[in-house]
């Protein structure tokens, strides 16, 4: 793991670049907490970048409240090459989410692969990490639905994870939804335009947690309420502090 | 109202019991407060006494973060007189639910008239509570599904709601849920033996209001894990103070 750059925020939250490999990634921290910190993963898809302002508001929320946060660019998102193709499939994958058309298949054949590309590069990211002096553990999960769902199955590190949408994941993943058994929070949007409600609900029910909470709320994709960054945090400090 | 008698509990906060004409209730406040505050008003059903421990747990967490908070006593509650024939009922419902045979119709008879009788009484008591020089309002409402739905449609004094459960709720109440437009937070209990799923989620549905919460936990109707009550307070945090 190198740094490649760091900035101090106005908040006091440290905010460095690293590159591990080939994965481009991001740690916040307040370098002020004297004991090592628990650390919460943000994972980020749609081909998103880890400097998207609403992940990095997030990001510095839960850094200057008291946890060392990380995000990595999947492959094919942020900083990493994209194939010309992949553009294709996620505009193809973009535009009929849009119409309300059948999207699974084509989900499949995009998503289903990227999620077991992007997982290693999670396990690994987590063993560079838990290396540092300043970050102890225990690690929290927050964000993409379908790759939290495998690195909560496969990872027994993760010992919490708060989970965004879930209308859309792969087969796979919605079959390993009853091996996780970590408490869990499911935030969806009532009114997402393209994350059908019953099978975000069904994902829900599926999880083999006993400590499982589903916050809903209108609107739609994009429109999560700011205070359910406040309860996730809350969350993360009932279960990693 | 009658203030009958009063007690300081060891967190500091005055319970003063009152009676208003044969409604009896429980006002419980901090008296350090300098400035009139905000009121919540506490619903419950079931035949339960408004002393129910899990009751006055809330309604002091509730005083102790500031805010007046006060519960009645419906028809048939608590301090109340009670019919035979009611008693009966109730056990006749709460038999069949656990047997999970239909209960809209004896719900329907039972339940319907009881909420049209105990709305009118919140209303005198809301009168009579904002009379009091230590409360200012604005005010919200808590608990009972079914008098809250009535209650935030007919009394514009309500400015945020609160409601539990959700599954079982009349005919009458089902239709004024799309004219409530208060901010709402809806608590269900996933597997909450005696309350649909679908039916409360419909419900949730249902509502008018543009800003609209749901929580969800695992676990039976008498499960809902402590922090929904501090999530319940921030709630109101938000639109009451």
């Amino acid at each position: 793991m190198h740094f490649t750059s760091e900035q101090r925020l106005d908040d006091g939250v440290l905010a460095r670049e690293f590159t591990l490999g080939e994965i481009p990634g991001t740690l916040w921290t307040t370098p002020e907490s004297a004991a090592p910190t628990p650390l919460i993963l943000i994972g980020h898809n749609g081909g998103l970048h880890r400097r998207e302002p609403r992940l990095v508001a997030r990001a510095r929320h839960s850094a200057a409240n008291g946890y060392a946060v990380a995000a990595i660019d999947a492959p094919g998102h942020g900083d990493r090459p994209r194939s010309a193709a992949d553009e294709q499939t996620r505009a193809d994958l973009r535009r009929a989410m849009r119409a309300g058309e059948p999207v699974d298949e084509l989900f499949e054949s995009f998503i289903g692969p990227l999620v077991e590309k992007t997982v290693p590069e999670w396990r690994t990211t987590l063993d560079a990490l838990l290396s540092l002096p300043e970050i102890g553990g225990p690690v929290g999960y927050s964000g993409w639905t379908a790759v939290g769902i495998r690195l909560a199955a496969v990872e027994p590190r993760i010992a919490a994870a708060g989970f965004f949408a879930g209308g859309y994941v792969p087969r796979a993943q919605r079959e390993e939804a009853r091996q996780v058994t970590i408490p869990l929070l499911l935030l969806l949007q009532w009114d997402d335009e393209g994350n059908p409600r019953q099978r975000a609900l069904d994902l829900f029910d599926a999880f083999g947690s006993k400590q499982k909470t589903l916050h809903a709320n209108t609107g739609g994709h994009a429109g999560t309420p700011w205070f359910e960054v406040e309860d996730g945090n809350r969350f993360f400090d009932r279960h990693l502090k």
